[in-house]
């Protein structure tokens, strides 16, 4: 397989937007391409990234109707749903698609417009990515699972309901020094546990917002990477895996992450110890407390102590979710796995600002879609280096 | 890139079905397993094409839920949706993904429930499948833009209206001889032109039905072709284009079947006088007259007395459509490019009975998604070869 490299990268402001999907679109492809210094008649395939097109009002082929307004036409597009990890494999396909040498140049776009819809539309079109015969039916909601992990994880563990807290507070920290993060205000942790109960223990500032957005980027083979910029970032490895069911199971390991991760990890030649950054699906705090021990940065069990000590901040030995991740940056669905890959981009061309992580040379993005402890999971993890 | 092979094939009986998607993906899963001898334990990534989940119940990560239940679980499953050609996709990413060097044994699953969901419901969630806010929220609906189509064809060419009714009648003359086939029922030009009348100058029988079903095939890669089939079929070429609207432009000629079959002719280093037989999306009669012009079988303007001469019947030059079609088998939409595939694999090892085309060596299969007049549209060709 051929060596891939990221050229070009761009993203709206996530947020609250009056603009259409398409507008949303067209102005992170331009970015991308504008970053690459490419023209959008260099684009050969193209893969889109969307969830719950039912609400932004183009279900269906809404890649083509995105891509147009930049001027890509004609080219092979596909759109691809795995729920929020959706432009994750979006990602994931144009880098094969490459890596395969049947293109040399290809755009990956993920984009979810979501507020304007009622919270009962959202709900519902949410819904959708659960087990909807098993799950949804019977009840269970995003927030309902992830309580019952964050319940399960403090008793088996002894993890505190503070240092939980902790990771909003950390990753409001950086969405601060963010300017595309849908909030840029810091919070303490007497704030988070002060915030609105939502299903308990988790608050309000425990739980990602609804967001729109949009985020693309412009990969090509390796001989082409020098025409497009000085500071290539390598896709170094893509590992995906589903949910496996398994009665009696731990609900406090993500098997899906350990999975996807393992198999990067052998396909990157790299442990997590040699990764300097990492960018996670924080979509409620408990989240990433998994995933920082899914992905082996600490041990099962230890997450919560590992985060509070200040371990996975920005200067840490392992920042997390230096972006803002979803609970401050945003978490427009359809577009958040290629925030995070935009994020590790410019971590590792050092242009990062006042969140830049020193040094830094490799970078993790690990994306969630689905119910994470049934069959309706699967878990994205891609590794770049610079 | 290396050669891919078909060796297993597997799907339900069209029509109207009780069984949810699960029930009728586990049947079609489960007989493609079968047909190449094969354990789930040895498929090692999947892609699933969907396009109206909505209808159905799970939006989302539906691959998941159809695949668990023959046991395929953990490993990547990824979801593709390019309306009435989302199964035509996720069989082109599974050949990528073999073809790539990334995996030895892909499956690839396309499935919808239709029925069931009320005339309105599935008229929306199709007009999900045009350009919303240029087309569907205008008012025109896909019988609307054949239908003018079909005027335009008759008037520039002197198409007659017995001609591409006759489209209507091969297809069921052969869907007739396909156990799988939604009708099984012949009829003549005579019926077809006084069937009721949908959008003038296309009547009842002119128009694909509403279907569930789904359909599968297992790939892999050249090596291990032979421990599972004695007939591999191989993947001679995967070609695909989006539409792009010029102003003015000849809405006779699909531009993006011109230009993803030449792309496909060319990888598979065949021309159209190469294919022994082709399926093409015949979701209305006048569709099958285009596509048997801009796939080059007959030169543009000539489709009409091209198919009327039996050109194009089972014994013809280039049978078109021997499993009947989307007009007879039935169109469950994010099936139907797997269907084709179905079809074309047991003509090519000699399994298709009373509908064999004798000594069939290479098959086209030819799937539409979307508007295909604007740039909602994208086209799938693909090539296999016996």
């Amino acid at each position: 397989m051929r060596e891939v490299a990221v050229v070009g990268v761009g993203m709206t402001l996530f947020g609250k937007h009056t603009e259409t999907i398409r507008e949303l679109g067209e102005e992170a492809v331009w970015a991308a391409l504008q970053d690459a210094g490419m023209s959008p008649k260099d684009v050969q395939v193209a893969y889109a990234g969307n969830a719950l097109g039912r609400i932004s009002g183009q279900e269906m082929v809404s890649g083509q109707m995105v891509l147009r307004e930049v001027g890509i036409t004609g080219i092979p597009i596909t759109r691809i749903e795995d729920a929020c990890a959706s432009a994750s494999f979006a990602f994931r396909e144009s880098w094969l698609a490459i890596a395969s040498g049947l293109y040399d140049v290809a755009m990956a776009v993920g984009y979810e417009k979501m507020t304007g819809a009622t919270t009962a539309q959202i709900m519902e079109a949410l819904a959708g990515a659960s087990d909807t015969e098993l799950e949804a039916d019977l009840g269970i909601t995003f927030p309902g699972v992830f309580a019952m992990v964050a319940r399960r994880h403090m008793y088996q563990y002894g993890t505190t309901r503070e240092q939980i807290a902790y990771v909003s507070v950390k990753n409001h920290d950086n969405g601060a020094l963010n300017p595309r993060s849908q909030y840029q205000k810091r919070f303490s942790i007497e704030e988070v546990l002060a915030s609105r109960p939502i299903a308990s223990p988790l608050n309000l500032l425990d739980c990602c917002p609804i967001s729109d957005g949009c985020a693309a980027a412009v990969l090509v083979a390796k001989d082409l990477a020098p025409r497009y910029t000085r500071k290539p970032v390598w896709v170094a490895a893509s590992g995906q895996a589903s949910g496996f069911f398994e009665p009696g199971s731990d609900v406090t390991v993500l098997k899906p992450t350990i999975a996807a991760s393992q198999s990067a990890y052998k396909q990157a030649g790299l442990g997590p110890e040699d990764i300097d950054l990492a960018e996670v699906h924080d979509c409620f705090t408990i989240a990433e407390v998994l995933h920082t021990e899914d992905l082996g940065f600490a041990p099962k069990g230890e997450g919560g102590p590992f985060i509070m000590d200040g371990n996975t901040a920005i200067g840490g030995r392992i920042p997390i979710n230096t972006s803002g991740g979803l609970l401050s940056k945003g978490h427009p669905v359809g577009a958040t796995g290629l925030a995070q890959i935009v994020e590790i981009v410019e971590q590792l061309r050092g242009q990062s600002g006042h969140r830049q992580v020193q040094g830094a040379r490799a970078g993790l993005a690990m994306c969630l879609g689905g119910f994470m402890h049934s069959d309706a999971g699967v878990v994205a993890v891609h590794i770049l280096k610079a």
